[in-house]
Order: structure tokens, then C-alpha cells, then sequence
């Protein structure tokens, strides 16, 4: 049988979950699933006739988790799950949805075919970020998208020093510096001017946001990469740097602080139905290589 | 009374203009304008109830030329019919239309609004290009979209030392360089990465096509400026290089040419229907700026 | 006689211009001009020997202001000056020097060949912004580089509807909206993929910085252009969004204030020694389209 | 013992290899190495005191091939040798040398380190290509660099349909598209603003070249991908439309014909000199993130 166990997780500041997850637990139920129901959303939806069980109980209990909103839902539910094994499918609840790629009206026919085996699973990779103080581990987070390093406010600029396992790869000025997966090479980097890795790739792109220098280039390095990234100066040291892993923020840098990234230990599984397509995504979504409007060029 | 003569031209290549230009034809004449047919077109269509003229003497005799085909069809005729100062208004027949942006179906009535005088005039500027082997001239036409100078064949790359004003600007070596007027800034300069230029602009721009650098950038020029750009080396010799003015080509490029580009001393009046926007067509045909699918961003 | 009168301004942060503007004094004393000395210059070098002014004082009675430092210092004095019509040379004082591009060692020399009249002369244009909210007027500067529109703080975006001259342009949903001079063309906007303005453009160019779009494409719009910004969304409440008129800035926008942007009714007049080339700068500190190392290409 | 049997190849277009290469044949005997002379090389710098081989003779004989040249003459070499497993080191003669990094006057040395063992290797990937015309293969050729489908002439443009293991990724209407390896990014990928790849990458990189959307970006997939392109349409009949596999090209192509492009089974060692980095290579050589040139940032 597949996926035995599977959790329903909702998207906090969302309101209206209640019924599209019950419709979904009905379902699973019938199908002879346990079901279980995170307890955050089990709070905000009043959904309490299911076995409530923190995030964690679900990461060591679950087989799939399915969790209802946007991509930041999945990215914080996926942070945390990773390091269990789980699979995870994302159901779009009126947002962009990039990697949530089922819409809430086609949730109930997907997770049907889903968990009779009918799905396409891929396995993304995670990174993982440290911020030190000379010898002092000040802040370490996960991320499954990115990794950005940039000015905190209004105006200045940052002064990065990079390294590649231990050789020197360059010095950067510039509003920020993105470490972007493939999975966050659709997000922030690909506004940075970045290219979309695609999902199957073990590799990191690292792109500069408004970089001083005519000459830059966005460069796709391994994900056995070890990234070391030292702030050697703030624009305006008044308004400081901060660095987001994913939307988490440690927001107090200062110039000598190093980041350093690699990849983390586990991937996280995500379940698609069967006929998924990560180009055709692309095409819809973000409207990749969308042509001028009529059928021939312009002469 | 606005446009007393107005010429009807198609585009030599398309079936089915009749119809439609016998409809506008007719329109015209119940309105009490002259009706003018362009010799080929009357040839091609069989539409020869109206008095035939040359685009030369359209040019010395309408006050208005209609122009019905693709942006390649309004580029051909304005470029004839520039130094007399008539004005052009395009009919979209199944191309793309950025230049040409009323549709066929629509334009019985965008034409009536015009000759009523609720209409939008635009002044475009168009360049003028010289090939030129030591003193002698070679070869000579005026461009309203761009001139663009490339290699002419498979491989290999050209190398230009660029002059403006009499000032060494750069020595560019790439696939081709493009001198865009405003007009041709949405057309294969906007393939090769180059900025969109208002068409109220007195500007060109120059952009290479996949220039042998790291660190270029396109530049936008006064309309003022005098460009001299000699041809200093072709890749693969046995290939050679070509320059293009529209859709005019001048194959036989050596090593040594120049080509010089300035302001043609005449520009072409477009005649657009009140409520025309240059933004709306930019972002309707070009898609610019088409924010990703759903409400909200990815998160 | 050129330039009767000649005001000597230094950057205020930086010590040891004490030396050089005395040399520059006493050699155009020796020239027969007069001198003065800006009033924060003279109390920052001990500099006291001369006749002391305002920068206000400067504009209404100097015909040239000589500003050794960086180009903010110059940007800073050109607002100031600008109303007066007096001419401005700057002198580069150990910094990237786009504007002063005469270095301190060269200061003697080269101001000594413009007051005999060895000079170019550029007219360069500013921006006037204003910040609205309803119909009150919170705050209005010049900006001799941009006027920049960005997220205060750490993450999220802007989302801004741009008008020009009444009609739609586009909403922009990014970290950031440049509005830039030719002048700016070469700082900020640069960095945001934006192209190069030759200075003597009368135009403007609206460059985001990582829009969420596939489809952008920077614009450049006549100087005669009024445009409207209205902040219509900021991605995070809390840290805001701000706007900054070249080093000046308003940082306590909110939803649905208005920007407003036109040309000034004043230029600026920079001179330079004869033999100045915009191109050569662009080339030598940008290192504008620098080939790659070796005599031949990438095979 | 390392390398014991060192092949060593000329350019063949090069004159003056005679003496660098009997420096280096002469090193290699005294330091117990058997030499072999590629025969073209051989006949072309009179070399004959060594025995003579041809390429195929060299791969299944040598350990290691020293290819004396330009990026061009190693790739060709490569091609060929890649499936004996051997080693290649490339030796710079006056050109740009991205892949040959070590100067003619230091290769002695940096050979002499190389077979006592002081070496860095690089296994990298080719690229193979086919085209077919329905079920019929027409051309098949190995690719180090990248497959480039193009306009085989002047003007006009293709159209490709390209699908990535059997799904539709984007019809592409452009003047060419490039497959790139990792090798390849840092050529004429790079021109047609693609991002950098790292040797160690296993991925091939999509970049078309001037396509007409606004909304393209570059795509990196993985180097397990297969890649189908089929040829839609050509701009202008006439001029055709070719494909090149690094310089060899196949230059009659149809509207209807396929080309396919998958990894090699061979990939290609290159060594290195101890000390070797490629981030530094693409500093020096390609200026890549080259700061503008004062200490100080635009302000």
C-alpha cells in the first residue's frame, strides 16, 4: 500500500482550508489511509477529528504529508520534514504556486491517483547555511530555495569574498548575493537574472543582485560544493546586511562575519500525479519563451 | 478636410486583400477623398476600378498612404515614400503588428476616425547607410528599423571599430552589431538584449549580437550622432560579412569597408487612431512585463 | 576672460585637500582670477587665506565651481548649484571618479587649459521628484543621477503602477524602480542591467532592479516625460519602502503614496580639458566591452 | 612511473612549434619518457627524430597527449582521443588558451611537474549529435564544446522544437541555440549571455542566441538528458540552416530534420599543473567580475 500514513497541513495565515481538508481526509479514509492533521492547522481550521500531531510526530510517524497553500508552506514545512524521509505533495491554495502545482479544485482527484501509485517523485535538494563570528557559530538554518545575503537598507551596497572549497573565486559588490538550489533557481534568482537549473540537478547557482561590475556572469557550481562567503564591507554600515535562509532572517551581520553553505544531508521528496511536467510549469507559470503575440515574426 | 487623397497599398506577397481594400476604397470615396492604388498592388488584387499610381507618385500626390500586410510591408513604403512627407497608417493582415497595429477587421472604422482627424501622429526618424571601399561609395539606402551589420555565414564572427562623432567608441567583436532607430528598438535589437526606445526619441541604439565580452552593454545615442564603423576583420573569410538595411542587403563586405550611419534628413509620419498606446502594444504583442500567473507572488 | 570668478569645493569627509586646492588657488590667483572658498571647505582644510561663501553665494556670484572628491560630492554641490548656471569641473580625489574624471594630480594642469578656454562643455539634465500622499506634498529634491524607488528592508518587494504623461506604462512588481539621467545611466542603474545614456541624450531610462518577470526590458523615454509612480503594494508592512533622489532620502512611504518625476527646468554644465572622450571613460573605469586576454578569440 | 608514453600535437596552421616542441620532447626523454609525434605535426614543424604516430595510434598507445596550440587544436584532438582514456595537457600558442592555460615559455616546467605526479585531472564531458532526416541518420559527430544549430546565412532566423527526454520543452524562434557542456559555457555560450558552468558539472546548458520573447532564459538540465530538436522552420529558405558539432559542420538542413544530442560515453581528462584554478582563469582571461577601477564604488 502506498503512503499508509499521511498528514494534512494547512497554511496558517489561511482562511477557508477547513473544508477543501476535510473533503481531502474523507477521502483518504475511505481509501482505509490514517490520517492524521497538523496541529497548528488543526488550531486555525477547528478540523479536530483527527489525530493531531506536531510537525515533528509527523516527520517520524507519516509516509506523505500534504500541505495546502502556497510555496512558502511548503518550503517551511519542508525544512523541517526533510531530515525524515516523508514525501511531500503541495496543493495550491490561490497563490502562484510554482511548486505547489495541484490547484485546491484538483486536490481530492490528484492525492486519489497519488496514493494508488500514480505519481512522479522527485528528490530536491536542501542547503545548508551557518553564520560565524570568527570561531562562534552564531546562526544556522536549512534552505530549499535560497540562501541571500544583502544589504539590510536603504541604499548602500555589500562587499562579499567568496570561496569555492577553499579556493578563491571572487570578490563581490553589489545590493546582494543569491545561493540558489535548482528549486530556488524559479524564485528570487531567476528576478536576479539567474538560469532555471533544472530540478534534477545536484548543483547550486550563485547569482549577484545589482552587482557593480559590467562584467559579471551568474556561474553554476556542483552541490559538493562548500561555499564561503565572507562580508568584508557594508555600504552603510548604519543600516547593516542581513541573510535570509529561505524567509528565515538573522539580520545583524557585520563586516568579518562569514556564511557558509553546502548542501545539507537530506533531500526532500516531492510527489507530483503522473503527467507532471517541470516545463510546462515553467511555460504556464512564469510564461518561459512566450512568443510575440501572432503567428508570424516581426519582418 | 484631413487627407484628401489617400492611397491604398498592399502587401505584394498575400491573397485576400481584396476584399478588405475595396471596403476601405469604397468608405473613402462616400467620404469624398481621391482613392490612389499602388501599380502593384492593383496588379496583384485585381483591384484596378481606382485610379493606379506609382509609390513615387503617391508620394508627390496623396496626403495619406494605407498600408495593409505586416510591419515588413510598412517598412518597404515608408522608406520609399519618406522624403515627401505624406503620412502612413498601417493595416495588420495575420502578422505579428507591432508597427501595423490595427487589425484588418477593425480598420473601415479606424480609417473613418482618421480621415475625420481624430487620429495621433508620430514622427519616426529613419537612418541613413553608406558602405564605403576607400573613397568609393558602394552602396547607399535608408533604414527605418535598423542597420545591422553581421557575418554573413555559418560561423566565424566579425570584428568592428566603432567611431562616433569622429570619437573611438569601441572595437566590438561578435556575431553582428545592430543600429536601431526607436521603430526598430522592438524589433531585432529587442532579440539581441537591447532596451526599448520611445518612439518620441531623437536616439539610436547600438547592440551587438553575442558580443565576445563579458562586460558590454548597449548605448543609445543622440539622433545627432554620425557613425562610422569599419569592418576590421571577418572570422572565417571564405563565409564574409553582410550588412542589412531593413530588409535591404549588401552581401559583399571586405575587410576594410566602413559603414557609415546617420539621420536620414526626412522622417515618416504614423497615423495611429485616437486612444493608440505605444505601452499597451508593447505589453499586448511583446508580453513585456507579463507578471507570473497567479495573485500573489512566489513567496 | 573665462571664468572670472572660480569657487574651490571640497569633499567634506575627506582630509588632505588642504595641499592640492591651495595649488589650484595660488595658480589662479597667478591667472588673474578671483578666488573663493565654500564655507564648510574652508572650516573642514584651514583653507582661510581666501574669500569665504556659501555654497548659495558660490552659485549667484562664481562662474566655476571646482569640486575636488568623489562624483557623490559633485552630485551633491551640481543640486545645489544647478538654479545659478554656473560651469563645474570636478577633480577626482582618490575615488571610482565617473564624473570627476580629471585626477588630483592632473588638477593643475588641466584647470589651468579651461580657464584659458581648453574645455568641452556638457550640459547635463536633472530630475525633480516629488513624494505624494493624497494630495499633499511630503517631500521634493533634485537628482542629478536617479531617483530610485525600493523596499526599505529585509525581503519582500514593491509593487509599483508607473504612468508616463497620463497614459498606463506598467505595474512592476520587484526589489526596486530606477528612474535615471544619462548621468545615472553609468551609476545604479548600470549595475540593474540597465544600458548607457550618452550624456548629451535628453532622455530617461526606468530600469527595475530584479523584477518578478521572465519579460522586462528596460525602457528609455524622453526628457520631456512626466511620470507617475504609485506605490500600489509593499511586500513586507513592517520595514517599508523608501525613495531615494540621488544620496537624499524619504523613507516613510506607504501604500499608495505617489512619486512624481520630471526634468528640471535647470541643467548643469560640467567642462572638461579638451580631449575628453565619454567613451575613453566609460572604457578605462568601466571597463566597458574589454576583450578577453589573448590576440585571438575562443576558437 | 606517470606517463610513460607522451604523445606530442601541433596546430596545424602554426609555424615556430618546432622548437617549444623539441624542448619538451628532449625534457621528456631525459626524464625516461618514450615520445611520439603525431604524423601531421611531424610533417608540418619537420620533427622526425621521434617516432611518428597517427591520432588513432596515439590513443591506444600514450598516456598522456601534449597538444601544443590554441582551445581549438585541443578540442579537435580531444574529439578523436576521447575514447582511449588518455590524458590531454594543453600548451598555449599565442591565443586566447581558456581550456590551454599554460604558456608556451612555462610549459617545460609545468610539464616536468606533471609526469613526477604534481597534476590536477579534469574528467570532462563531450556531447554526442546526430541529425536525421526521418529514420535516417545523415551526420553524426562528438561535441567538447557545444552543438550549435544556426541560420546558415543572412538574415532570417530558425524555428526549433526542442524536447528533453521525450517532453516538450519550448519551441524557440531565434538566430541559433547552443547546447553547451561545462566546457562550452565559457565559449560562445557565454557570448549569447549564458551562464558560467563549472568543469565539474555533469550538465549541458540551453541558450539560444537573439530569440524573439522577452520572457527566454538560459536552462541548465542534466548531462543524463536527451535532447531532440527538430527544425520547424527556416526564416529565409534560401540561406538554409546548419548545425555545428565545436567547428564541424553539417550545413544542408531541412525544415523536418531532428538533431539529437546526448552525453558521450567517453569523457576527456585534462591535466592541470598543481595549482591550477579556474575561477582564476576565468578572472584573468575572460575579466570576469572585474571591478570598476578605483577603490571606491559610484556613490
Amino acid at each position: 500500500m502506498h503512503f499508509p500514513i499521511v498528514a494534512l497541513i494547512g497554511r496558517h495565515q489561511d482562511t477557508g482550508l477547513d473544508a477543501p481538508l476535510r473533503t481531502l481526509a474523507e477521502m483518504l479514509i475511505k481509501a482505509g489511509r490514517q490520517v492524521l492533521i497538523d496541529a497548528d492547522t488543526a488550531q486555525n481550521t477547528g478540523l479536530r477529528d483527527y489525530p493531531v500531531a506536531t510537525l515533528k510526530e509527523i516527520g517520524e510517524t507519516a509516509s506523505l504529508a500534504v500541505v495546502m497553500g502556497g510555496d512558502g508552506t511548503v518550503l517551511g514545512a519542508a525544512r523541517t520534514l526533510a531530515p525524515f524521509g516523508l514525501s511531500i505533495v503541495g496543493i495550491n491554495h490561490g497563490r502562484l504556486g510554482f511548486i505547489t502545482d495541484i490547484p485546491v479544485q484538483e486536490s481530492q482527484n490528484a492525492l486519489a491517483r497519488i496514493i494508488e501509485g500514480n505519481y512522479r517523485a522527485e528528490d530536491r535538494m536542501l542547503l545548508e547555511g551557518c553564520v560565524w563570528r570568527g570561531d562562534q557559530l552564531m546562526y544556522t538554518a536549512p534552505a530549499l530555495n535560497d540562501v541571500v545575503l544583502n544589504r539590510a537598507g536603504r541604499g548602500g551596497m555589500i562587499e562579499v569574498r567568496v570561496e569555492v572549497d577553499g579556493a578563491f573565486m571572487y570578490a563581490q559588490r553589489a545590493d546582494g548575493l543569491i545561493i540558489a538550489t535548482p528549486t530556488g533557481s524559479t524564485a528570487y534568482a531567476l528576478s536576479a537574472n539567474g538560469p532555471i537549473l533544472h530540478p534534477g540537478l545536484d548543483a547550486m547557482v550563485l547569482v549577484p543582485v545589482a552587482p557593480q561590475t559590467l562584467s559579471n556572469r551568474p556561474i553554476v557550481i556542483p552541490g559538493t560544493g562548500v561555499l564561503s562567503m565572507t562580508l568584508t564591507a557594508i555600504g552603510r554600515v548604519e543600516t547593516g546586511a542581513s541573510v535570509h535562509f529561505d524567509m528565515q532572517t538573522w539580520s545583524d551581520l557585520q563586516p568579518g562575519d562569514r556564511i557558509s553553505v553546502q548542501r545539507a544531508p537530506h533531500t526532500i521528496r516531492f510527489v507530483h500525479p503522473e503527467g507532471y511536467s517541470f516545463f510546462s510549469t515553467l511555460r504556464r507559470k512564469l510564461h518561459w519563451n512566450l512568443m510575440p503575440q501572432a503567428s508570424d515574426s516581426v519582418e
